[in-house]
């Protein structure tokens, strides 16, 4: 017999397992979370979490895309287009509807945790090991990067452990100290340091960190250091960068943070983990603004393509995922008012946020005039939003939306809940993006997360075990896997 | 040098072409439709259509299934536990947001049409040739099922061409001309007979159909027949099935139908073709009525048991799909009143459909009372509903929706608008269930379809080929080539 007969038996056995994967086996016994498809070894790993992005937000923007570029069908994001896919459950510890610490812990450390917790367990008694921690003391580079403020809770969760996403300082200081390799992004939230006590600046300075805090220091940062670099924008509105339909050529933009990532990290023998949130995907959901929440979704995959020009020239060793953490808001691709019509124009004309229009506009407005009516504002309404050709409807909520905004008592049928029309957000500019909105074909149904699943996307080294139906503590333990990092399953610290 | 080594190198051949498979390529080039997983031959093919079914309705029949069971995590459904699952868009030849002709069509030709349109152009002027008419000429068995009646647009689009789907006497006398094996589920229009014509029940019999039409004559059917055969139920407000949660011991569900089907059509050598659709989850999801339509979601999916019963018995020859056609209702697993909170034990304690307490409660009860008042009901309300302990804004809701049901004017602010509160629904029914489903902190958009791609499940062979994120016309590419069907590419008639 010839001695080749083993290494045939070895191969077939190597191919009917790989042909298993796609037969299925029992239905009882099947759950896609544990679906076994081949583990190749992934040395350069992006974790792309689009905060609040879930089915709709991703179709949203293909659907505004597909009326920009006058396509009759929608025009997909690069992410929609990864080979593999998969769909995510996203409930936390203690409830249906998660919050971004909870999401976020479960996806950087394998573990559910309550709403509000930062990697530890629900008491937050016991600090949970994080996947970029994991990654670094395997010797991979880390970096962290968000448009939300880089202490926020979901970048917060791959760095600190904290009973309470709202305790800043310590969370930032958790950063300022870290071993990590490069945070770009949104600015940390200074404003919450003690009285007397160092801030997170002041510690990164003394560390030795580069610190580029504008468009002329990030640019001049090196291309290749030892150091570690905190890079940051800052938005008009706060310390999260702003939103994407808002910005200038001074706001440096999540892909351009991503492409200064891949500089800084890929020179390392045992490779990187990088996380990029849309963080502000989630905050125009909140808000019920569809255009802030599209462009945003454009601009994280924008930072998406980024990765995949780096996975084009090192597709055997590259691992890009792609995720939400949750849905926010209950958008919907469709409205009660427009029954089977979509009009996503409207969404292409509106030109500035919500956030943009209480800043640049209410405010001055408010402060400047005390005893004026809806009517001075109509004119910047057009120019920042497109709206014009208000029926008498249209009118009416807005007239109401003003006379609230402007701090003034409204006559209103019991059957109408302030909360219901305007979500603790300024009356008038959610209103108008209610109506513009509504006039899309696009409702929202709250101001907060809802419960439904998520969409992942994966491609690269390991994608394929991405494909399925899971849980987001599941994406921590197939990225480890996929980084063949020590611990398989979730660490204490 | 040894034999066995051309062996080897067409055996390492196969290995790294089934690697391949997970690892993709370059982005720009690939496109989850076009994903290249292993086709396997099906002999026995199912496809379940859950008409209106997106994610938000699995994930509510699932987070109901978890408040029944006193679960902390949703209980899948049977199709949610399938290794493979796929993302899929709806849109049709003239709209973003479709119906269920053209998403049928889409399904069961390979071709996009015009919204209304049943397997033809959007002209009307040419048919497509159906899955199931190429599979019938395949020597397949076929069988056609729903729980709505037989000749609506989503049963239809398998066996009949119309330029409309309201041409119902011309949709169900291609039915009964049809030479398929058998159809299961509601009574076709036969009330839409135009005078002096043969309604299709008498085409039937005289073509020699083995017709049942209610349980004993379902239970007296033959195992097996080489007679067509038309088995319908009738539920108490139309020719569609009851709502599951309101069927009684003499309604046969879809389950039964299924099982019923497999028991006609498995006995074929060229195997067989079943579409199983739960068209009364898109009815109950108009209405915004969720417990029916999860009631129906869970019918639909014990409807899948029994395929996964045929199945486990047939692994390598079966294939089983579950897809939706679109999503109807812009349903939201969140609300703005209820925040991040969810109860779906409301939604557990509601025992009758709105249509059961349309026919049963509001219709007698309009009939007997001119002069009444909500208060005559309320108890009624508690009984069907669950409903109790009205707030005070909850009262006033129900106030004017029995104000408005009873055929009087109602005093209303301005801002509200008659079609958004009601959907040309019977107030009362569908204030009662807009407010017992924000108890439980789910919300509904539209009375509508909404534009939100489905996703869809397989298990089974050539399953892996519906991994990815398509379109509905891939899934007539890849059904035909799993059923290996000479046309690979949609036919025309």
């Amino acid at each position: 017999m010839c001695k080749s007969n083993r290494i045939i038996a070895l191969l077939l056995v190597l191919l009917f397992s790989a042909a298993a994967l796609f037969a299925g086996g029992k239905v009882e016994t099947v759950d896609a979370g544990s679906q076994s498809a081949p583990v190749e070894k992934a040395k350069y790993v992006f974790l792309f979490i689009g905060d609040g992005m879930s089915l709709t937000q991703i179709n949203a923007a293909e659907a505004l895309l597909a009326a920009q570029q006058k396509s009759s069908t929608p025009v997909k994001l690069s992410f929609s287009r990864f080979p593999v896919q998969g769909l995510t459950t996203t409930y936390s510890a203690n409830a249906f509807i998660t919050d971004s610490a909870a999401a976020g812990t479960a996806l950087a450390t394998g573990y559910k945790t309550n709403s509000g917790v930062i990697s530890m367990d629900p008491n937050g008694s016991v600090s949970y090991k994080t996947l970029a921690e994991l990654a670094k003391e395997a010797g991979m580079k880390v970096g962290i990067l968000s448009s939300v403020n880089l202490d926020h809770a979901t970048p917060a969760v791959f760095y600190a452990h904290n009973k309470s996403r709202n305790n800043y300082y310590e969370i930032n200081m958790e950063m300022a100290n870290s071993s990590y390799d490069y945070f770009g992004g949104g600015m940390v939230r200074i404003d919450k340091t003690p009285e007397g006590k160092k801030s997170a600046h002041d510690v990164m300075a003394e560390r030795g960190f580069l610190i580029a805090g504008n468009r002329a220091e990030f640019e001049a940062l090196p291309a290749s250091t030892d150091k570690q670099v905190y890079a940051y924008g800052k938005g008009f509105a706060g310390n999260a960068t702003d939103y994407h339909i808002d910005t200038d050529k001074d706001d440096i933009s999540l892909a351009e943070f991503t492409r200064k990532g891949i500089e800084l990290l890929q020179d390392n023998e045992k490779g990187f983990f990088m996380m990029v949130e849309g963080g502000k995907i989630d905050w125009a959901c909140h808000a019920n603004d569809a255009a802030a929440a599209i462009g945003d979704t454009i601009a994280f995959d924008d930072a998406v393509k980024e990765a995949i020009r780096f996975y084009n020239e090192h597709p055997e060793e590259t691992l890009i995922v792609v995720t939400g953490d949750h849905e926010t808001g209950g958008l919907s691709l469709g409205f009660a008012g427009t029954k089977y019509d979509s009009a996503f124009d409207h969404i292409a004309n509106q030109k500035k946020s919500f956030e943009w229009f209480d800043t640049y506009v209410l405010k001055p407005y408010k402060e400047s005039s005390k005893g004026g009516s809806l009517s001075d504002l109509l004119p910047k309404i057009e120019e920042a939003f497109g709206l014009a050709d208000l029926s008498e409807l249209e009118m009416a909520q807005l007239e109401d939306a003003y006379t609230r905004s402007m701090g003034r008592e409204v006559a209103r049928s019991k059957s109408q809940d302030e909360y219901l029309l305007y979500g603790g957000y300024e009356p008038l500019s959610v209103t108008i993006t209610h109506i513009l909105n509504q006039r899309a074909g696009i409702a929202w149904a709250s101001y907060s997360h809802t419960g439904v699943p998520v969409p992942t996307f994966a491609i690269g080294a390991s994608g394929a075990t991405f494909n399925g139906y899971y849980d987001n503590t599941d994406i921590f333990t197939k990225l480890t896997s996929a980084m063949m990092l020590e611990s398989s399953l979730a660490a204490i610290k």
